[in-house]
């Protein structure tokens, strides 16, 4: 008999394997980080020896959800402020704090917000920020997995002396963590009116010489677009077309102003798209065509963009107000049904993290997983697994997750770090920043 | 030394008295169900000799959140069937299973509904369905406060052969909730397409005859708007006022598909709105002018609508999406801020359960509060009580409630009530509903 590490039972497993099955009453064997079985439990059970058994009872396992764009240190800017027009809120809240950011402030920020997205079955990030390599450590030491680079903007930043240096940063980290199994980098820029075309072609230059995916914020509102048009005469995604950009693999966030044509061009190039209702909704940049985009087969991914803009990073907040966004843009309540929004969170997010082992539970694929307890009333009773995970359940009734086949978190208890003392860190760095703020 | 029933402690209290104090280090004396002082711990603590001592630690008191518009037995249809269109879901899976209703289910239905809103901070509802006497029997379980009524409609339902049937339910329920404590009871036509001017008449005279406030769904959608063009020539709010029935106190459900005279004619008459952005959302409705009624100084409150078209019942995520929905609809980041998302939610909930005692934290008022954990990582680090209340927290994190003084809900367990037992007993109203859908 076939050994394998762990088993897990629960009344339902979703799978978002290919044919998108979910499994009453079903068993996931869980051997060297992968998944070795995933089926009814009469025929998983009888046939792996597991080392260790886990039965949730009336418990939905899923796949780890994705974070397929977000800041996730910012958690130290949550609510500082709100309800403030884009460039108030940059200029007088957020950039003072930011320019006086150290590497620590950025890891403790990363690692609460990495408790919150394991707190609510979220196993993947793809990331942005500065100090990047503060952001892996913080992965580290929760256990989630990283896609993570630094952000090269065309002007200096507490991290960096210029767009020079946070290439090499980012080549350092490449450099670091080849090979690593849970964290790997992308190239960053941050978007095309904070950079200038010669910065995006040493991006892409980085990206192509060390086989790095590419994350940047694109057509994230008709701002953007007009300054791009004004500048460099072509709108921004002609002008990444233009650069090469698109010919690396991209996970491009927010897209939202964009037109037919240019929903053709990022067709063409494949890129994959990560949507961010809550942050578009919150600053008022618009909704994003993904229901035309999914009709045309492009890739599209769901991420919480930083707390500073949600103010969550929890994909179940993003998979409801996904579905809702759509319906009440196109008035019709058929558009972007749940089955779809689930994708976008799992397989949608395997394509933004540019790897194919995540985002379903197969043979093969790894291990990564949460659990939802479907006793909490709000998934009282249960018709269709789907629907209760994006309209009915709110991220908190997750009760364990697994990532590399490993328990990073189960009722309350984090494996790797002490929340408690990371709470406790976090009046410091409520200080820090009130008073970098001008506040107190 | 004066003696109260319990004093609660908690890192911060938001009373959303007059001045919208929020304390830090404070305390809340409740006696007789209502509160008998509030303020920092050092002055209150001191003051009173209190039977039980909370020490809630770090944790944030609320006023009990109030969902304005719900029909909460309908739990048992939630997740049966999203993303149809309208009419094809009420009439292929709502009304099939509406039509072999039960009271006992609806006893049930409701419970579980109920106990979804106390877990998440909710400690009122203005309720409509039919059995309406079941759902006073389940809030009365629950400890839950409700203002409700048998909806009338101009064709027999499962629980009244027509709309003077269901006028007689209501006076019946007028007669035996006079002078309850936690329960009270509208008259609730179900809407203008689904009654006559008659039957409105005749709701409305029911209504002053006992003092009754009126709850109703009006102007859901652009389809009613024109079906009463069609039927009466005039628009629903026309309608309303020409028959009188704005004259008398109001909670009114959606408001989506009004003209600025129609929101003249509403004004004027000092109506409570109750908005509804999840259902309006999913079901495709439109966008309830909620930022211009404010600004009008009109009273609005915020309602989950039923389970089946949300499928929540959590005020949390309505507060979150009316705040971000606005912002997106105006093309405004500084639309409907926090505070007057929080303001809807409580005092604006107080309006729509037309009782002045309820949605804020001072002496003589209601002693209705809740509790929220603010170690939660998404409540991590706290600079703003009233941001995390609407833009950070997912009601999850709810743990007391307290409704009149009695602590109805703490730390999972409901002390009114086995939770277990519903739970079980849901599964047989889940084969019920199944089988009426003729799913099974």
């Amino acid at each position: 008999m076939p050994q394998c590490d762990v088993i897990l039972h629960a009344a339902f497993v979703v799978t978002q394997d290919e044919d998108r099955r979910v499994m009453e009453n079903a068993s996931l064997a869980v051997a060297d980080g992968l998944v070795a079985a995933v089926g009814p439990r009469g025929e998983v059970a009888p046939r792996w020896r597991a080392a260790q058994e886990i039965d949730l009872g009336n418990a939905l396992i899923f796949p780890g959800l994705v974070n397929a764009h977000t800041h996730s240190a910012m958690t130290f800017l949550r609510g500082l402020a709100d309800d403030m027009p884009l460039m108030e809120w940059l200029n007088t809240r957020i950039f003072p704090v930011e320019r006086q950011l150290t590497p620590e402030i950025v890891r403790l920020g990363s690692l609460m917000g990495h408790a919150e997205m394991l707190r609510t079955g979220v196993t993947a990030c793809v990331d942005m920020y500065i100090f990047e390599d503060a952001v892996f450590e913080a992965a580290r030491m929760a256990g989630l997995r990283c896609l993570g680079g630094e952000a090269v903007f065309a002007f200096p930043t507490a991290a960096c002396a210029g767009p020079e240096a946070a290439l090499e940063s980012t080549r350092a980290l490449a450099e670091k963590y080849r090979d690593n199994g849970r964290l790997a980098v992308a190239v960053n820029p941050h978007s095309v009116y904070t950079t200038t075309p010669e910065i995006l072609k040493s991006c892409r230059d980085l990206a192509l010489e060390y086989n790095l995916p590419l994350h940047i914020h694109l057509s994230e509102s008709r701002d953007e677009t007009e300054v791009c048009l004004k500048n460099h005469g072509k709108r921004p995604v002609v002008l990444c077309r233009d650069l090469g950009l698109l010919d690396v693999p991209c996970t491009l966030a927010h897209v939202v102003d964009v037109t037919p044509e240019d929903m053709d061009i990022l067709a063409d190039h494949g890129v994959v798209v990560a949507h961010n209702p809550s942050s578009n909704m919150k600053l008022a940049s618009g909704v994003a065509p993904a229901a035309d985009m999914l009709e045309r087969g492009m890739r599209v991914a769901l991420g919480t963009d930083g707390p500073a803009s949600n103010n969550r990073l929890n994909l179940f907040t993003e998979m409801g107000r996904a579905a809702l966004m759509h319906k009440l843009a196109g008035r019709n309540p058929a558009l972007l049904p749940a089955d779809s929004v689930l994708d976008m969170a799992t397989r949608g997010g395997a394509w933004a993290m540019h790897n194919p082992k995540l985002g379903s539970l197969a043979p093969g694929q790894a291990a990564d997983c949460a659990a939802l307890d479907l006793s909490a009333p709000n998934l009282q009773p249960m018709y269709n697994a789907v629907s209760h995970m994006v309209y009915a359940a709110t991220g908190m009734e997750t009760r364990l997750v697994m990532v590399d086949g490993e328990i990073v978190y189960r009722d309350g208890r984090y494996s790797r770090f002490d929340y408690e003392a990371l709470c406790c860190e976090m009046l410091d760095i409520r200080r820090f920043a009130l008073r970098a703020a001008g506040i107190s």
